[in-house]
């Protein structure tokens, strides 16, 4: 596999990097220790290869940035923020994004070095965020979420498929076997109010103060000393970060059921229904992804 | 130690064998991937070396079977799920159980091999489930209790042994130190809501509703690709099951204080009182069990 | 460094060693298996190295009791128990405290000893407890506190400096990667419910309660076999405490960043503001804390 093709890397460019051509997210870098990126690929912030191209981009310029305290990501779409992945109809794109860094495939690359980064990363959700958008929130450091508009799933074993971006990893340490079996096997969204009394978020603040208290702790972090941050966040990803080996494992097998003739066919009638588009099906595939097996 | 002695195993007899002569439980092959076992063993679901020869026949069952998805154990009796361990006076029936295809005593190997079977074990709790049937509910994967009418615990530290069945081992895992140490030395009971709160169940849910939300969730994981579920559950296993090495030990903690001359005084001071009877006692086990201590 | 220099140990003293003259706190051996300790350093309960030394006596008579079961902590103060450090203007007292038995310094060591100790240590929390008495509470098995009354914090990231007693180790595996890395970066603090949502605390109880219910807790515990208690423990320990090896080194970050010359200066901000004093900084220090810093 190649080495991720990224553009050019922020050596020697200075923060004008982070103003770059940006096609599914925008970057606003409020301060030099404080940046917020905002998710927007319209109709519904689907992640394509192209945004993880962009995100693996971003985070190489997050973790060079000597700067920079925290990052908040949050969406343009107040239904949708991050919806999953879209395949685009063709696997050799997602393939085509190769290794990035760690050896591994790109979005497993990026999640893992964001993770690691001497940076607070927020995710500040609203609206819906399954799948890969899912994998992303659990790879921030911390996740505050719209008590009234949340929807939080992992629904590939809905469709017949493991899911590839580490989530086993990941809410097995953060909620524990029972609730992470539950999460991933019954593969059914879960509201706000849920996903904070799993554990699957910090918590759930007030959908019309969300963005007031996210700001409030972005800017209070954006204050602090950047040693005192980044040692302290090291320590603790010592003890909870899983080992790069676990991720490989269960992205193969991903991409392997993924080339199944079965999934091919689920994968029509889910788009038939109106995956990848602002479609009820949507709004509910925690619900409704049972509508696409094949003996529904 | 001699390999336990169980029936004859699946092998050739296809589905006759789940609808076998069980005599504390009952088995509904609802569908070649959904089982439903009762547990019924009046009055008031104590598990003895019967119950624990018919687990261990079932969970071969389970494993063997290629179109299960999902396992429900539910109970009978609305105020008793699994009482308890009950030695029956005769502490050789249970050591002649012997042990598993693990190397683990019978008790031990079945719930070891429940958990890591590839299908989902679900306990639907409705009533009283302490000592071993608390040991019996962490073993399943997901764990749905009613609000209004559950009582979990382990309460053996208040008798004067160590629990033996390894809830040492995942309880730590599941609700952590603080709270796994208080179950377990404080060794009272926690109702639904508790049990909720501290990650001992998934959650609860109003006891009216308690039946058809587990039926749901059962005919929804009955409908998914059982590859799907076997190889997702395994990564979550990789992360979240104990060595089995850890289990052992305490087991044989449990057995060699069982054999102190001062535990059979407090057996036979806790059989007066009422156990293993449908008493006061057994109604409310966590808080009486101080009765029965020496000093009392 | 020395070993810790602390009085003389409970070698053919008997319980007369419990009730020596202790400077900060006040010891009620209430039975041969049920102490209260009381934490009275006026006027806020911060933490000296007279107290860690005080201490580590304690945990030492602590741990060679052969007849205790159960320790409960609490404060004569009810808005503090034990507000944090002081360094008392003086580092090399701190310095000068050694190492204890498990070749840590007596800060970390004190603690780890009473983790592991056969003993069911109790924090009975009304009042504030941030920084090191965050760290203590921490260090206990279990955690009650009032829910009306009750702050917890981990402050030091918001004065520059990485926490030195072990949160990182402990919280992340007692509330996980996501709100772990939240109380020590965001470096707020938590009211009672949401310390409680968190799992920083085991429960919350209604403060005119929660006196008679640790109280019933600890005489439950009092009456329990010993070695039950011991032996449960110790099982749980094996699987939920983090290895000595992972304390030492943030609290040589701690030391190293306290010596610099802008920590000095921070340091004078706060004391300026009414740090070690009963002042409104110390009412409100999660919120209060960005106003010591430089641009402040």
């Amino acid at each position: 596999m190649s080495t991720i093709d990224t553009r050019p890397s922020d050596n020697g460019r200075g923060s004008a990097a982070w103003s770059g051509s940006w096609t599914h997210l925008s970057v606003d870098r409020r301060s030099p220790s404080y940046c917020r990126v905002t998710f927007d690929h319209p109709p519904i912030n689907t992640i394509t290869a192209t945004t993880v191209a962009e995100l693996a981009e971003l985070v190489g310029l997050i973790e060079q940035d000597p700067d920079l305290n925290v990052v908040v990501f949050d969406s343009a779409n107040p239904d949708f923020y991050l919806a999953h992945y879209d395949i685009e109809n063709d696997p050799s794109r997602t393939a085509a994004l190769g290794v990035g860094p760690t050896g591994m495939h790109a979005w497993l690359d990026l999640l893992v070095r964001l993770s690691r980064a001497p940076v607070v990363s927020i995710a500040s959700i609203r609206g819906r965020a399954r799948g890969s958008g899912s994998e992303f929130v659990l790879a921030c450091d911390l996740r505050f979420a719209s008590r009234e508009n949340t929807l939080l799933g992992q629904f590939e074993v809905g469709t017949g498929v493991v899911p590839g971006g580490g989530p086993m990893a990941r809410l097995s340490r953060l909620v524990g076997r029972g609730r992470a079996l539950e999460i991933l096997l019954v593969a059914d969204d879960l509201d706000g109010p849920r996903a904070e009394q799993y554990g699957y978020v910090n918590r759930v603040i007030a959908d019309g103060r969300l963005d007031a208290e996210v700001e409030a702790i972005a800017s209070r972090l954006a204050r602090f000393d950047h040693h005192a941050i980044a040692r302290t966040k090291s320590y603790v990803d010592r003890v909870t970060l899983p080992a790069d080996s676990e991720f490989p494992p269960a992205l193969a097998d991903f991409f392997q059921m993924l080339g199944l003739p079965r999934q091919q066919e689920q994968s029509a009638r889910l788009q038939a229904l109106g995956l990848n588009t602002d479609s009820d099906l949507e709004r509910r595939l925690g619900q409704r992804v049972v509508e696409s097996l094949p003996d529904a």
